[in-house]
């Protein structure tokens, strides 16, 4: 088949063996898949990645001295089962599915793995049980946005709202809309959002931000008081003493570079529980005073639920979940190396997807 | 009346002017005061700690050049009310309080105020609204430990703990003894507790510790499989296959100082939500990558509610709270300076209380 093979440093069309399912997997044909964010990040600092996550104790599986076809945001059509697998849904038929593999090996990320290629390729082997079939008319292009969309869906679930918080979103890139968008889909509001571009805040703002900010003429951090938000213990006590019911804050940290969470120590309101959706791979700096006199939680998140995911895909099937704006390019095999130039310009593209059917 | 001063760099029992209560306010005649980590920590960084918290947004009021009487864990008795005050509680009635005072210069903590002298003096001015009568029979002494057991049940209640909770307590002094007594008092377990020093892993044993662990033999994360709990997505992944339900782990950070959130972070489970109730007053370092696979909560404490610290009263009264084995010191206001002095070194004591009635 042909695919995208990533090698230390280079992106080139290939012509690679195409997978074979074993027990419990099936052979699927890649309809489109999503250029992640980690894709790019992956590619320039493979090394320090994978030494981070192996501290980490969750090591990643990928060598690339061998070449890894990248690809974990991906729709496909089913083509054949592996030996001994129940045949759950036809030939054809048009699927979703977590990025995950439970091989020899262990769990692995189809697409960060030497044994189980992504969706940078014209094939894919995948776990017959985590497949789901794509509701009737959704286009193939829409539902690749279910991976990233259950990213959001994870971090507004792990920020366990109430309708009464006011969210604020550092950094528009696709994680921080499909925080948005899931925000919005579940009625929660109002939502600010922040970034330095002005095409995604362009696009924060068609995908529903009640507010936009440029954080290089006003903080991001200034909007509490409009909302009720008190900053300090005085003004909580003040608000509580005069019968008001200060608003709680959650803030989504989208950026993933050192010194984000510090900027949000310092301009998170009291009580502030901050989710931190970004993936910083460096050593970062805080103060910890700000976040203890504030008592801010600090909630990491990774990943997503097999529920979430799902979710996912129906709410962009329903139409509750408006992705598809963020979908500003496609390209064939060959276009992929360009693409990724294309996204280290923030303000070029939001998320550009990959047709493996096209050269 | 006779007070200790403390002025940058020097304690002195000195005759100071007794405070005047105003309307809403109460003189009471203090009975027992502990001597607290955040007093000893304000004598020796006074500068940088005020410095600090400006930069927070919460300001510390006091100013050490004029001359400050620390003290915010007392016990006290009633003599007197501020004009216009309602008696609630006869005179001698012996009573506890929050130790916040709501003057004409806005919220203040007596015992770090120029204008509210605390319990290292003879009298105090406290809020008439904030007095709970001591219940009959529990001795000054060990009513005096309400505050510190708020913090620990604050800390505990940030947590929001189930019972299947498996709780790692990081520093045993009395922030980390607080909390293993709220724990147990509430019924949550196992408790592990670590700390370098003996006399305290000894104490904690004492206090209801279900293991101790001395760090410069064990790593205090050495333990989790022991409980069943994962340390990584496959462990957790195996676990759920294999119909187990992992149990969750709760960290809690009771020393304070740099470095220790980053070996928590390497040390902690998946799913991990750390309490950080020490209090840090300079930058931090930290690899957010191990909260990020992990998907650690990072909940930062301060302080606690009227609710906690009405609650530890009647715990500690009615025998849940078995705060009295931490009191390992008992000086007149003449033995302030040396029990500084002794508390800078952990072997030696946990909680030291001043009888300002004695010289």
């Amino acid at each position: 088949m042909r695919a995208v093979m990533t090698r230390r440093g280079t992106l080139s069309v290939e012509e690679v063996p195409q997978p074979v399912p074993g027990p419990g997997e099936v052979l699927v044909r890649t309809l489109a898949c999503g250029i992640c964010g980690s894709d790019l990040h992956a590619f320039q600092h493979a090394d320090r990645m994978r030494e981070t996550y192996q501290r980490t104790g969750t090591p990643l599986t990928m060598d690339l001295d061998q070449g890894v076809v990248f690809g974990h945001e991906f729709s496909a059509e089913v083509v054949e089962y592996g030996p001994g697998t129940e045949k759950t849904l036809a030939e054809g038929t048009q699927v979703c599915a977590m990025p995950i593999a439970f091989g020899s090996h262990g769990p692995e990320t189809v697409g960060y793995s030497n044994r189980y290629p992504g969706g940078y390729g014209q094939y894919m082997v995948i776990q017959k049980d985590l497949m789901l079939p794509i509701p009737n008319g959704l286009p193939a292009e829409l539902a690749a946005l279910t991976e990233p969309m259950a990213v959001g869906a994870h971090a507004v679930a792990r920020a366990e709202l109430t309708k009464d918080h006011v969210s604020l979103i550092i950094g528009c890139g696709p994680v921080g809309l499909a925080v948005l968008l899931s925000l919005k889909a579940q009625g929660f509001g109002p939502v600010i959002a922040a970034d330095f571009s002005a095409g995604r805040r362009a696009m924060a703002e068609h995908l529903g931000a009640d507010s936009v900010i440029d954080p290089a003429r006003v903080s991001p951090f200034s909007k509490w008081a409009e909302f009720g938000i008190p900053m300090t213990a005085g003004e909580k006590l003040t608000a509580l003493l005069t019968g008001e019911t200060p608003r709680p804050a959650a803030i989504f940290e989208c950026v993933g570079v050192p010194g984000v969470i510090q900027q949000i120590l310092e301009g998170a309101p009291l009580d502030a529980r901050v989710i931190v959706a970004g993936v910083c791979m460096e050593t970062d700096h805080f103060e910890p005073l700000f976040a203890i006199t504030k008592e801010v939680d600090l909630r990491f998140v990774l990943g997503y639920s097999a529920e979430e995911f799902a979710g996912s895909l129906h709410g962009i099937a329903e139409g509750l979940i408006n992705a598809g704006p963020m979908v500003t390019g496609m390209v064939g095999l060959q276009g992929v190396a360009s693409a990724f130039d294309a996204l280290a310009r923030p303000d070029e593209h939001i998320k550009i997807l990959i047709d493996p059917s096209q050269r």
